[in-house]
């Protein structure tokens, strides 16, 4: 076996490993099952999708891992990035993640999205042809600021054990990232964004992204189990459903991994399950000042250094 | 006052006369008042957006009319369509329009999208600098076969008294504008699209699209007053909430004038109150065999000619 294939090989089994353990939590807590559907794709491999809907605890919340491969059309490859020159059968690409969305029904616990992915060009061999890319963050309809900060430190933590990861950085990207122009707002509280990772080996890069994915209950469970069981009033969760009709702008005017999806013959229900169960768009929506809807905003159209200067 | 500055405040007036109309029609029916916002645009213009919330009939209901102009971006330009070669001051546009998208609360009571609209660029007089476009089209959630015939005849009706107009070729290329690729669906069941009109005269095309615009009450209030008090079930009012989910998706990934919209930093209130109050995404939703749900699918991967061969 080549060395190429050990670290898809090695990434595969990650991401379908931690699909066991992410939704074994949520099992767990929701108190229901989820559905299974393992698809596969006509170009080249699939994926196998699971999702927990209208729960106890969960609205929607979708767990999803992939492996594909294929020739990109120069359409595609250009969306998918990486930064590089575009050669001959570096159109051949082989691509793995697992990539989830948990939308709470209580508006007082947020929404969280969390992304591991592994791609390569062409043979994944030759410096700039193989990469990862991740992150997660954290989307609260009500702001508890120690939620925020408890999101912020676990993945600072686990980027400063790695050399390969920088949190001040990677935080700023996600701000960047996850920002919706055409509202002056970020999608919510951030949490680390990175992409074209390729430090000095696969496996530095592999296990900085090993040790994120890992933590990511550690990241969330907590916040969780201090939000979902709040009383919260009929104003508050439609509040909440504005905040996912913010969501759903988002996901499909900016996200790049749904603009790609969409225009790769992705699965379609696997690239949308993204999208919360309901949302709502009220006409010149206003909050009244010194409220704690007024109080997320602020925080969503200036980002905060959660963790101090 | 030159030929041009004519045909600009003929075409600002209409615009706003029939916004008058329809609103004052909305109003009877629905039994509630609009909220008006006038509102101005930095680089130029602006608009006066009509919206009805909530109410007794319509769950959304917006009329919105502009008049903006200024100088394009390179990237606004060519969004923005025409087919014509940019030179210099060619970047300079005027465009007026009315837009309206109603959106009951019945779900056997279909939405419906109709926008009229008129643009030069420069000083308008050349060959190809000044064009109209527009249309309506209807967008069901239960198909009564009747009311798409009813909404296509009207529309049949005003093409076939005007040379420039041609009801066969407006009708195929709303059913290719409106589609959702992904889906592979068709928002609804159509109506007439047409862009870029600029036939001998502006006055010919005016008065196409004056007769096209004044005959969509005709088109719409006969549809509406036979479902808005259907009884219906809380299962077919989710099926409309799934319908609507596919509406924002047309509007968000594909819709020209949405997009156009976001990146001219447009009134985003305006561009955007096309959407529904409220939307729903279930995972893998599948609609039995042999219901009316299934009933509209068909149709919508399968556009009909509703006025036969």
């Amino acid at each position: 076996m080549s060395l190429v294939n050990e670290m898809r090989n090695k990434m595969v089994e990650m991401v379908h490993d931690l699909q066991d353990i992410i939704c074994e939590a949520i099992k767990t807590i929701d108190g229901t099952m989820y559905r299974e559907d393992v698809w596969t794709r006509e170009e080249g491999g699939g994926g196998r999708s699971r999702v927990f809907s209208e729960g106890n605890v969960f609205e929607k919340a979708g767990v999803n891992v992939s492996v594909v491969h294929g020739t990109l059309s120069p359409e595609a490859a250009e969306k998918m990035g990486g930064g590089h020159q575009l050669e001959g059968k570096d159109l051949d690409f082989f691509a793995t993640g697992i990539s989830l969305v948990l939308h709470p029904i209580n508006p007082m616990a947020p929404t969280v999205h969390a992304n591991y992915r592994y791609f390569e060009r062409g043979a994944g061999q030759a410096e700039g042809s193989w990469w990862f890319g991740g992150g997660a963050d954290l989307t609260p309809s009500y702001l508890f600021e120690e939620d925020a900060i408890h999101f912020h430190r676990i993945h600072k933590e686990v980027c400063d054990r790695h050399e390969i990861a920088d949190y001040n950085r990677f935080k700023s990207w996600c701000d960047e990232y996850f920002h919706i122009p055409h509202r002056n707002e970020g999608r919510g509280v951030g949490g680390i964004f990175f992409d074209n990772i390729h430090g000095s080996s696969k496996q530095e890069c592999f296990e900085f992204v090993n040790d994120c994915a890992h933590r990511f209950l550690d990241a969330y469970l907590p916040i969780l189990e201090r939000r979902k069981d709040l009383a919260y009033t009929v104003q508050q969760k439609e509040w909440q459903q504005i905040r996912r009709g913010r969501y759903v702008e988002f996901n499909l005017v900016y996200d790049r991994g749904t603009k790609f999806g969409l225009t790769t013959n992705g699965r379609i229900e696997s690239i949308l399950m993204s999208l919360p169960l309901t949302a709502r768009w009220e006409y010149c929506h206003e909050v009244p000042i010194g409220t704690e809807e007024e109080k997320l905003l602020t925080v969503l159209k200036n980002p905060m250094d959660w963790l101090g200067a």
